[in-house]
């Protein structure tokens, strides 16, 4: 019994499991689409609360519809003080830990958590949007014995959020870059993270288990980790000079090189490009442009992999953007989660609207029929 | 772009994704082993310790052994005080999310939270086994303003589990009957929970956050709700000569009947007949026989529907067991999962093992290369 043949799809590469209309992803041409647009569009003439309305309405809003959507997220940013006594009390965690923990812990107390129509989904998707830049900005506060910063209502979400970093309004070009990461890192179809949000939303689950669940994936180094690897690896390279060796004896290692590679894209991830650009002139700002001569200097010594497919990934560029700005290497993962909750609340939505039990199968490879012997003859 | 023919395999139904040495499901034939022994043998003869000592370690311990694993579980049953005030602060939600946000506040005090090497994994999985129970309980005296009850190391999990209900040592034969639930409930290969745990651990995320995934696909009502949903339903159906009315009606309306049908059993699901047994004895002990009356009016009624491989599952009895040893009725997906963590544990592990990413596709069917318009114009 069950010796027949089977095919197993390892990592369910190339499986398609389902139809969208959200994101489009070609990986051989490096086309990143939300909703038919552009990713290039989108990351030099949109904002992120443009985006998000995007991603969660299908189409982009006009002012009337843009200004209606802020206003809503402005005015959801504030978490409940029992969620801030939660986070208190475990303050001590990885920040990755204690997200996963309040978001869960939201759920207690959105007036709207059992409710899983699409509209309700969709504000609470709003809701989640505006709410966890708070969770993970009060807990840096509260981690480092600080009060946390109120969130600012006159501010977009990427000036707020780094706003609530140290209490000072920032400038118009940091915000800039900030708004344009979080656009980057919106949406990106079937991760795993989003992947398991679906899987989750597939048994009727409701978004708080869903985006708990995306929290949960993503908190995983080879999913959110490489903005954080990447920042430890050029501290580790130090100057442009020895990039090349270090490269060299890390695939002589067989080894990967962090920020390369990517399981759909085999051209250059079509977000690295806008980051590369802010992080050359972030550097410049601060007069600190030696993060980013290294980073050019390991793409070079990288150049000779990319006809196997081996391109710069979004992430690489990511990491050194939030160290400029001052942000700990610890809240770079949430600093993704941060970006994504519209594309994982639109992800469940669609799941929802056509909705199956996702549940794929494992061939069992053991043995069959083993007699039970007493625990005595053991 | 895109347009290209693609294969969707929606549900992933009848998709490998992996090999398994842990479980073996036979649908067709209505076979279910852990680790190679049969599900009968283990329901009549085993233990939920030593059924969990054989998923985790891959076969029967002998005396020694099991007595070891018994006092790791016994003494760590314990949670945090900081846990338990968790808890307090979200008594009013749920079981489920507060047993989700526990578990993932569970993560800021184990001491090998980051190690996700297998021996630290293996031991933090037991650690669960023996606290999930215990924050259930918790909860359930906290939302009651009761005080918690102390977990009793003299007992086994499943009388502990009985007795921090109401303080009382539960008598044997309920006892076993508790215990068979959980055996019965220890594994089932890759349902939605696990195998979204096994996508959490293929990005390299740690077992918290794989068990707060677990519990949160498990939350959602076609995944752990059908024992609640059976109970509605034997509530609503009040008497068995109402049964075949009842049923008529639901079919004729085009809606499930609650405890029947499995995505993978197409025969009995071998687990349900352990469990017939049970509620039947104990509504004859507990005089009150009626609910497991209505239960084979049910069955009776669902019989001619076997043809088409719709046959009772396994929860279909446990609802009316649950109930009739006074649990409430938001407590018995938390049961669920109480039983699952072992099996959680070791899809997680087996993943670790041979990890890849688990990242399938989503098929693009809308619009492309829209042209962004500035916002004034729309």
């Amino acid at each position: 019994m069950g010796d027949e043949k089977v095919n197993i799809h390892r990592g369910l590469v190339g499986i398609h499991f389902d139809r969208t209309q959200t994101t489009y992803i070609n990986g051989k041409q490096g086309i990143l689409e939300y909703r038919g647009y552009s990713i290039h569009d989108l990351a030099e003439k949109s904002t992120f609360e443009e985006t998000a309305y995007l991603l969660l309405h299908g189409n982009l809003p006009n002012k009337a519809q843009l200004d209606e959507f802020d206003k809503i997220l402005r005015s959801s940013r504030k978490i409940p003080s029992k969620v801030l006594k939660i986070i208190e009390t475990i303050k001590s965690a990885h920040p990755m830990d204690v997200l996963r923990t309040a978001v869960s812990a939201l759920s207690a107390f959105d007036k709207e958590t059992d409710d899983k129509s699409y509209e309700a989904t969709l504000r609470k998707g709003i809701r989640l949007t505006a709410q966890v830049p708070t969770i993970v900005m009060s807990h840096n506060a509260i981690r480092q014995n600080k009060k946390p910063v109120t969130p600012n209502p006159e501010l977009s979400h990427a000036a707020n959020f780094l706003y609530m970093l140290d209490g000072s309004i920032p400038p118009e070009n940091t915000t800039k870059l900030m708004d344009k990461d979080f656009i980057l890192h919106a949406d990106h179809g079937s991760n795993a993270s989003a992947f398991a949000a679906r899987v989750c939303a597939g048994t009727q689950a409701d978004l708080h288990s869903a985006i708990t669940t995306g929290i949960s994936v993503l908190s995983g180094p080879s999913h959110g980790g490489a903005a954080e690897n990447v920042m430890k690896m050029v501290k580790e390279v130090r100057s442009p000079e020895k990039a090349k060796d270090y490269v060299t004896n890390l695939l002589r290692n067989k080894e990967r090189v962090m920020g390369f590679g990517h399981r759909v894209y085999k051209a250059e991830d079509p977000r690295a490009g806008h980051l590369k650009e802010g992080v050359e002139a972030l550097g410049k700002e601060k007069g600190d442009p030696g993060w980013y001569e290294i980073l050019v200097a390991v793409m070079d010594a990288m150049k000779p992999y990319q006809r196997r497919g081996i391109h710069v990934n979004v992430d690489f560029f990511a990491g050194v953007i939030y160290h400029l700005l001052g942000i700990p290497t610890d809240l770079f993962v949430p600093i993704f989660a941060i970006g994504r909750i519209p594309g994982w609340t639109i992800q469940v939505l669609e799941q929802y609207e056509h909705n199956i039990l996702l549940r794929p199968l494992l061939h069992y490879t053991g043995e069959h029929e083993k007699q039970y012997i007493s625990i005595e003859k053991r």
